[in-house]
């Protein structure tokens, strides 16, 4: 397997190697968006089904029972220091995938939780970086429904990102001369004109009707600005 | 109950009123997250012991099956603009519900997909924000697994946002003098101080080593950056 | 396939070819009828027992998930301009299936409906003709437990045709001087003598005791003239 | 319970009282049916909440288990003469009924059969009306499918009604004068006019381009000149 | 098979040839009881373990489905005319094998029926002989448990046979000096010494401690005689 | 409950106490009997349905686990001498009742076995009375089957009691005239007239076409005799 | 509850007090053993049917659902110093108990495990006693499987005690005489003689044919000397 | 088969021979204890992954179904004279197995009990050795939950073995000094220095802080010792 070989070469090849366990929805964008950005990814799930649908667009791709320790050491996933648990609906193969993992020494494991619950116990067990796919989707929608943004992305730190459509009274003026700044306590990032990608603003800026911004801010500044109307 | 008291007042005042249909994890934390920026919220659910444990926390919350029109008419769901779809495992019953709030004439349906079937059977019924969170976060998740950031966040048209740790090259001097718009296609929007909040960044702002910033740019620019090392 | 080889000929060659999806009870008797009427018919069913029992009925016969679009477009279903979707209770699968023959832009689709509901979402998706097998045929028996007639069909707009015998009191004269139009409001269409077919009938039609009658006209009065006695 | 209170009365009035087990799909259809046309219907089912979204509709609804003598007799289905066995999926439950209103010495029993078998069982068994919806429909269906006509009957012997939209050759010129029944074997038997209900043909109607027409004959007689365009 | 060379030869090499259809403990017991009697058995069972342990005992031993026709015919169950349905825990089963045998015309059809609404509708679908093991061996072990008797047999008009250890009064006596037709209302037919075979009882038999006896007589008066003490 | 009360009196009254557990068609038809036959009847079963529809039937009836110590001594089955375990389908369930009954020393058990090895393991577990009700009755109907008889028992020791129709050359003459021992072995026990009940055959009796007899003898000599045309 | 009364005494009245969380064989045999030392025990199960079996013979004995948060909390369990996790068949269970009350920070866990991945898990979790009752017993009965000894412990380090009869060249003479320790390796310390409590043995002891000997030292040594024979 | 081989050598060589039927925990661990003293394993499992996994460190291993006797006698397990039954979960199939090793025979059957009542069946079948390996570790651990020590077994009769450390007033005298078997009831037996084995004690022995006792006494006496602080 491809994975040995990148082994004999010098230990540096291995930075973008990743071995994600679980390729249901979530796994499978994961590893697929990894493949896209050029990582090597080995991906391992139950289901034949599954790992034949992806077999072409993997690195490489394992039918196996992660919760088995012999399996896991026959892949060499121990020789791995990026590893990701994205099983999702069975706890129990969850728990015991990443406590190899763990007993592996295996530096940096992310693992999907599905209730607070298990995103206890994946800590408990030494799991460094626990996501929580559907709780974090949900408030981020939760911004989409309530107000008039397009996108929206919550930093911690009470610090968003939105995309958003202009309100009328930054329109046809220069950025420097609606001062949302001060008016609206929010900055202008980026603009796009319709056919065109996204663009820095700068203070000179002319913001037209349909265009499209990125605006930043403390979360209920965002929110309030994009819904002036 | 308190829906009828409101329709009573005028009719801008159901402006932030929101159904949300199925309260597993993404519905819970959407509609929590609702609550939160005071939004009125109804919650239904088919399981009484979620509507149970939600009941202090939402605006309404009604066990109900939603698939069945006199329940959903019932509870006046026809008269709200603004519902969400969060019913995630059972494909039926997420597509009886959102074809029922289609045929009440809502204006604004939201509905989560866990396939692309799904997702396609949910747009051709006429559902208008069609959303896939395991999808959306798996990508997202990707790209921490892969470089050095702390988060990340995809706007569509190859512009992203990125929380990271500085590299060497920019600390201790004004951005200015680091010029990471032209060296590294970048722009630094806000930058955070270890025990403070985001600040934006201005062009004198001098970035420290245990500072975080928050960078803007096209997505592997983004990612270079956080990359230096 | 012989699919394909038609696909070669001229256009006006499909004329009568059908996909049947679903090789139940009701699809199995459509597509035989089909076939008996000399119309090409590719049958679909996810048994492999069922496809094998009509392998040598139907033109051809092949088990094929039809939820998957890969499935469908390997078969060239996608090709087809007349689609019936037979599929009864596996409410998710009817409706992923006819989701994808509307994506595919198929012209004519019928599909079965086992409820109100499902009939609503068949028709949201974009089916044009949706059956309800159970229903009409409940409500076309309820016409038999009824009365004296033998076999019923009402067409729209409060218009039957119903088989009955004759009442007593048209036998043995002309239908002209039974007056039949005038005193029941119905017309007698067609007569079958004892061992023949059936036969028009005119003004001079002589009726016999052992004959049986087709008459149309109004739904009651079709009901009220066959229970003369 | 009104049933006894009729018992009261003379045996004529029980001439439209019809025992209808199992109101799924087919038998609640007919039981409406009926009770549309002022039949008094005793509507039997084993589930509450079939029989409870049924109870305001039918003359009387009743949850029973009715393969048990017992059930039968207290509801006195025993004294009924018209009974209608609507089970269809419960092939076990459906012969237990029968085989207990054969016992009854009911005279016209009806009983819905779901496959070749299980009708042979109800007639070996004594039921003297078996019928076969899904085969039944599936077959007119076919004709719909098949060809450009609107609506299809099959009485037995070969002798068909269709509904339909005239052929160009018919059309602005009196049925005399178009010889339909010589030159395509059909009769024209009703008309409707866009916007009326249906009247008689007779010598003298002439037919517009946007009737539909009611036409009468042999099987392929009738689909051929449906299909002439 | 042997089945067909045996047709070869005339009609009456049939007489001896059985088809018992299920092979529990009832079917297995009757099939090899019959071949122990020379008589040959054609067994079928859908359970390929049950077919094989029992491959060496019958003359023939078939897996298949005998609610299906087809499968029946192939094996020419068509042409015995002595036929067991010894199904018992799958009532469906059971009627649809029965109904099949009826529809051959097969003279002579057993079947076990597991209760009484089974054996009704056994005997409406046209079954000769229909026998309950369960209820005729609770009622023959009923008399066992409750008196003293060895074994009983109840033939139908009140007239019992039993094995029994003889009563006092009736030992060291021939049975004409005991007189148990007039004073016990029984006949002695047969008695046993130890290590012997029956043999008939004669007037001059005289009855020793440890014989054991074969009592004839109406049921009450046989039990009573086996009580004495 | 009426036990205690019977306890009380004097041990006497007990004889005719027997508790029966399971009530299923062998043990309902076996409480039934002996009911019947005046004998006090303690039935117990799991089921409150069963229960409920015997309540009436037997001496007393009660629903009860009993695989639990403690609900049998609650119900004082320890008391009895005499008990049936008639539970057949649960194999577990009928294992750990006996365990309890012969723990509890009581005297006389009988248990139904459905294979050999439950029989042996009730056996070791030391019941005195194993019974196989569907091997025994098969066995006893093997001889319907075979040959001409109208029914059939078999005592140990290849003695059995047949009733059937008499051959032609035993009619209208007396039966010592017919000479049957000798010429087939037998012995004719009964003689019943049509119309009539049994009475002793004697040397005098005079057999009759369509008389039914009792006949005793060795197997094969019964068998043979019936089969005589 | 008698827990918070013991905590309004001083401390150290809590020194006996433990939580046991699964009543099954080992968790009730663990906390009546504790309940016969006069340990306060609160035994938590999610069976109602358990917990009313034992409300008697422990302290206190609640039905809870233990991988709840909340339901523990309500239940005092935090307060605990010492808590026994004794589910065995729900791995998942198991693991969501001890996740809460490591999170508790009880000080002393117990738990049983059923294999080697669900000890590993427990003690990744932060239990600090993982015992494996099947496992170690499995051990202890192979020594008695294997020799002559009647019962046998093994301490860690190859020290064992062995329960076993005497071998014949030590009877009847002292312990110093017969030289144990040197020729065979091993001490006597306790003897029992017939009808007797274990007494020390000391030098002068002698033993007799019917008594039992506990023995001690090296695991071989005191196999060998059990076996001699 | 090498047991075959084995079997024509002396009788003699089957001494340590032992079929362990079951290789779940228990199984497993007794088994391969054995094999460790050098005796000869026959394993038997029901599941092949068992089987397999097991394959290499047991002398022999199959998989069959224990509850067959020809599956048994396949593997001359009736020519053992010691077996154990190490099924746990499945009542019926530890029955039905022990039930025919003791048909067989076999001198020393050991069984594993998970109940009362199955502990009692299987000594009603007969089974000389019933071990309760929940039961009996639930036991031992209370008393480590409960004291300070760090192992405990009891063998009957009042009379334990413990391992602990040693209290303060014993400490850096000889054990003749401390007078422990006065004052505590107890006698130490071996003493344990860190980093060394166990070693017999002696009443010149000194004790250390940090050594580990093995004491033996009176239950109450040894774990009051232990409990010294």
């Amino acid at each position: 397997m491809a994975r040995k070989r990148s082994n004999r070469n010098r230990r540096g090849s291995h930075r973008d190697s990743v071995v994600v366990i679980g390729l249901g929805r979530f796994g499978r964008s994961l590893a697929l968006e990894l493949v896209d950005e050029d990582t090597e990814v080995l991906g391992i799930d139950e289901s034949p089904e599954v790992v034949q649908s992806l077999s072409g667009s993997l690195t490489h791709t394992v039918r196996a029972d992660s919760t088995k320790e012999d399996a896991l050491r026959q892949l060499a996933v121990h020789e791995f220091d990026r590893a990701v648990v994205a099983i999702g609906s069975d706890l129990e193969a969850s728990i015991l995938t990443a406590s190899l993992l763990i007993s592996f020494g295996i530096e940096n494991v992310w693992a999907k939780a599905t209730s607070e619950a298990h995103g206890r116990i994946l800590t408990q067990l030494g799991v460094q970086h626990v996501v929580f796919p559907e709780h974090d989707m949900g408030q981020r929608v939760a911004h989409l429904v309530r107000g008039g943004m397009l996108d929206y992305i919550e930093f911690e730190d009470d610090f968003a990102m939105v995309k958003t459509t202009p309100p009328p009274d930054v329109l046809d003026i220069p950025l420097s001369a609606s001062a949302v700044r001060t008016r609206y306590g929010i900055t202008v990032v980026a603009i796009k004109r319709p056919g065109e990608g996204f663009s820095y603003a700068t203070p000179d800026t002319v913001v037209k009707a349909d265009d499209t911004l990125i605006v930043a801010g403390r979360t209920r500044a965002t929110e309030r600005f994009s819904e002036l109307r």
